[in-house]
């Protein structure tokens, strides 16, 4: 048990820096519900879980049976909020019914999300702010303390040298950095090598092929279709992934599209709701969403972070199971 | 949305005081998970959600096949921390397959549990200083903000008169009161006529019907397999709800049986280890918890606050669905 208390005790002391952060910013914390429809999915409409009610897997007895799933991301309920708070977020469980009984998935963890009335640039901003942050209250802390919390000496040396910006490369360098084909999802064995030419430093790989744009060849990297196209280049979009040594990719964040017309064009040519449509879903899944957008919306922008993966960096541990007290995965639940 | 925002706003406000009574009481706040086995189950294991993997209500590819479950509390988990910890806290979901689309219904609500080394007698002091704290700090805002939040005049002339100290009525005496057969399920009707009885204040039910004591008959009321027997009289245990004028049954808490072998008693006889045994469940079930208490266990109690109860006394509001900013219910999810 020792183990898992120093896991939660430092699993606390992350959220609390993130949460004083954003309170301070003026960030409302919101509380979305976690069965939903397919409006709580990521890109990957296959790996969601369904819900069951007493051994059937349709929603009650609704008039027009549909499917219930657990929420992947709570991206679209808190962009329902912008519009009106401003500022909002909010710390819950993200479900993915992925990956076996391995070093780098589990089948839920604890994510938490921003999303405000601001730009890419302001987005990237609030990210390394916020990372930062996390560091700097978990260097200030007595060594004994820390060391109860699992980040010895030597991760702390590693941590110093964290500057408060992270280099940024773009998708199309990072492709070129690693001599890969264009359209390449990057491998986390391709994360490490990146982070290697950073001198081991956190990186934002930005601007990544717009998923709703003819590249003239199919792609394998995939991203959320309310992603906005960057004005200078529209074949690519204002999106980051923020990589950590030892984590890997913590946050994925990008500036949204928040006309109507577009957003909902986009949803209705993305390859997600093509497999929504394979599985029975349709538009009536992001009705409330787009009621929501339609009624009022604003720029805005936001991201999620994977508080374990920030736990694998601040430790230098490479195993995700090791950073949450009881992990959940494919063989193993509580 | 206003309303939306108006309730939103409200939750915050009363999770904040709640926090923060919480936090510098020394509460460490942990993050239980959500899809669990049979050990994430209150007193009702029939009103647990189950989850789907690829249309498939087995979890995943098991040695030993069983079904997974969405968590209704996380009072188990939190309480495997308490004698490392000594006190601790979660917010997060509890999700209930029941209820049609009415007033006191939701498939899903915000809780917040906590469970301490303690004694029953702690416990009530703890509940009554946190709704206290969330009233003074209510009363103590702007008139504006408290309008914004949806607690007018007439609600701020009715909290001013909550005391610090809630009355507390023996189930014996409340059934006496209501005069109801012992053994009865306290409903909703009858909880109010209890409070008007005392001035309109929040009140507790006390000492329950011990559910593991042979009573002589059968009894409706129905209570969790590891609430404590009272020493001064083991046919009731020290147990309590809160029920909170227009939110009714608004906390559940008990101090807990902590000794390994008295505790693996009554899950064994308990009538919901008869259900689970029926579903296809058992032991096993409840295996990790088991070994944490046969591991180290310390005396200590706990609650669930559900927090749209509460924002239904604040508000005097009667219909849950207003007090949640998207409810969830049988015929609506987002």
């Amino acid at each position: 048990m020792k183990d898992k208390i120093s896991t939660a005790k430092l699993e606390k002391q992350v959220l609390k820096s993130m949460r004083d952060y954003l309170e301070k910013e003026g960030f409302i914390e919101i509380f979305p519900p976690k069965i939903v429809r397919a409006s709580g999915a990521c890109e990957n409409i296959d790996t969601l879980f369904e819900v069951g009610v007493n051994g059937n897997l349709c929603w009650f007895h609704s008039k027009t049976p549909h499917r219930a799933y657990l929420s992947q991301t709570a991206q679209l309920y808190l962009e329902a909020f912008t519009p009106y708070l401003k500022k909002v977020y909010s710390v819950g469980p993200s479900f993915r019914a992925e990956g076996g009984n391995d070093t780098r998935h589990l089948t839920e963890f604890t994510m938490l999300e921003i999303e405000f009335a601001g730009d890419f640039k302001k987005l990237l901003e609030c990210i390394e702010k916020i990372i930062y942050r996390v560091i700097k209250d978990l260097l200030v802390l007595p060594i004994n303390i820390r060391e109860e919390l699992g980040v010895g000496k030597k991760e702390v040396e590693r941590l110093k040298k964290v500057k408060s910006a992270f280099p940024k490369v773009t998708y199309d360098k990072a492709i070129k950095i690693l001599g890969l084909p264009f359209g390449s999802d990057i491998s986390r064995k391709n994360e490490k090598k990146l982070i290697a030419r950073f001198d081991g430093h956190p990186i934002f790989i930005t601007h990544y092929p717009n998923p709703l744009w003819n590249h003239g060849k199919g792609i394998e990297v995939e991203k959320f279709f309310n992603m906005i196209p960057d004005p200078e280049n529209p074949a690519r979009v204002l999106s980051a992934d923020l990589i950590l040594p030892f984590g890997g990719e913590a946050v994925g964040a990008a500036q949204r599209v928040w006309k109507f017309k577009e957003l909902k064009w986009r949803l209705e040519n993305s390859r997600m709701f093509k497999r929504l449509k394979e599985k029975g879903g349709g538009i009536e899944d992001f009705g409330w969403y787009l009621e929501r957008v339609k009624e009022k919306s604003v720029p805005h922008a936001g991201c999620g972070f994977g508080i374990a993966r920030i736990l694998e960096f601040l430790r230098g541990e490479e195993d995700i199971k090791k950073v949450i007290a009881f992990p959940s995965n494919q063989e193993n639940i509580i």
